[in-house]
């Protein structure tokens, strides 16, 4: 069987709150997790300060140098909210009230409640595509390859189901994680022998503290089964030689 | 009274359990948080996988760019621990064992505990200049001004002590914070009328939802406390003007 193409995605993190460490970023981890299930794999992430320049730059290289490109933060009303406007830019797009996204706000605001500030949430990039957002009314907007999603994680995290007919996934990554209680120098060398011998597999090692004791994750990704189920095998059998404990596997 | 220069930073998350959703980076916010109060701020962060290549490149462009770098990760003795040698070869600097590193494993393990996935952690790019580890014994490096530090947050947190006097800070960033029960889009025009009338302050706002209610939290950030004052009185202003009611003021 032939492998299917590799599809690679990147993230870009607009806002200086995560920049200064005032907020911590949880949507990397929710785009990622939700990618891998579509067979798409996230290479890079950026996080940038709210600045049209840097963001017009890092929109315009990352979005040539991966299949999708993904941003949060910045569609909101404010004047810190400039994502919207430099995307535009970065397209060379007009920039405007978007007709689709003003009827929707339109009909989300009670008559009389449809504020400037509101309105403001419909400008986007001449003819963008629209992604739904089911929980507070203003959508994000799709050019090209790349997906505007607002900051707010639990806001962020609703829109996502409507984006996935949008891409075209690879292979799903297959992930399988083996904890064993021992430290990552203890098995270093046998380890680095089981990644030379399964060069497609990708292992990972992670120490961790965990009820006060000492342990290591081992995280085998792979979009075939039976590789994975290999590198696992020569794992274990190194694993057993040693005698170590194994406290989870799955 | 002269301002002091801007002091900038550039982070580099190494690691492919970020870019895969396995784990959530805290240690953006940890680092920025500790530079903030040392008058520096962070302009960027990357988080790129354990490939030479790409973290050769990265370093190479950040340090350029940044006052300082700082890399997380990818510093323990197993296969996938790739940061020290590829930090090498950006500097063009040999690797190999360091003489102070070795020394400081060599005493902190027990004798015959010394094994050479161990000692892998004491080899570094020619001269690096160790950052001690007070937690787990392997320490960090750093190479003109970029930094290395382990990926495991609770080592790295016990490590910023013994960094802070190879930097050179600016003025420290003062940082306010209103919560107001509103929503964004009642405060845009006014909030962008505050930022284009203090222009050298940066406003931040942020809608949160907290025990089932609405709000929006606005963040000031300069290095001059002043301007900070001014820029808060324009904000009660109108939040007074429009009967909004404030929730916090630190």
């Amino acid at each position: 069987m032939k492998n299917k193409k590799e599809i690679f995605a990147g993230i870009i993190i607009i806002g200086n709150e995560i920049l200064s460490g005032r907020t911590q970023d949880t949507n990397t981890s929710t785009i990622s997790i939700w990618l891998n299930s579509l067979g798409i794999r996230v290479q890079e992430v950026r996080v940038i300060p709210d600045n049209e320049e840097i963001i017009i730059n890092t929109v315009n290289k990352l979005r040539k140098k991966f299949n999708y490109v993904f941003t949060t933060g910045g569609i909101g009303p404010t004047h810190d909210d400039i994502t919207a406007e430099s995307i535009s830019k970065a397209f060379n797009l007009k920039y405007g009230p978007h007709k689709e996204a003003m009827h929707i706000l339109e009909k989300y605001y009670k008559p009389g409640d449809f504020t400037e500030g509101r309105k403001k949430m419909a400008h986007m990039p001449e003819n963008a595509n629209l992604i739904l957002n089911p929980t507070s009314g203003a959508p994000g907007f799709n050019v090209e390859n790349v997906f505007c999603l607002p900051g707010v994680p639990s806001i962020l995290k609703s829109m996502l189901g409507g984006i996935g007919h949008m891409l075209v996934g690879g292979e799903p990554i297959i992930s399988h994680t083996i904890n064993l209680r021992t430290v990552e120098s203890e098995i270093a060398k046998s380890l680095t022998k089981v990644q030379n011998d399964n060069k497609e597999v990708d292992i990972g090692s992670y120490p961790f503290f965990k009820a006060g004791k000492l342990g290591v994750a081992l995280v085998i990704r792979c979009s075939n089964q039976s590789k994975i189920d290999k590198c696992i095998i020569d794992i274990l059998n190194f694993v057993k030689e040693k005698n170590i404990e194994i406290i989870e596997k799955n």
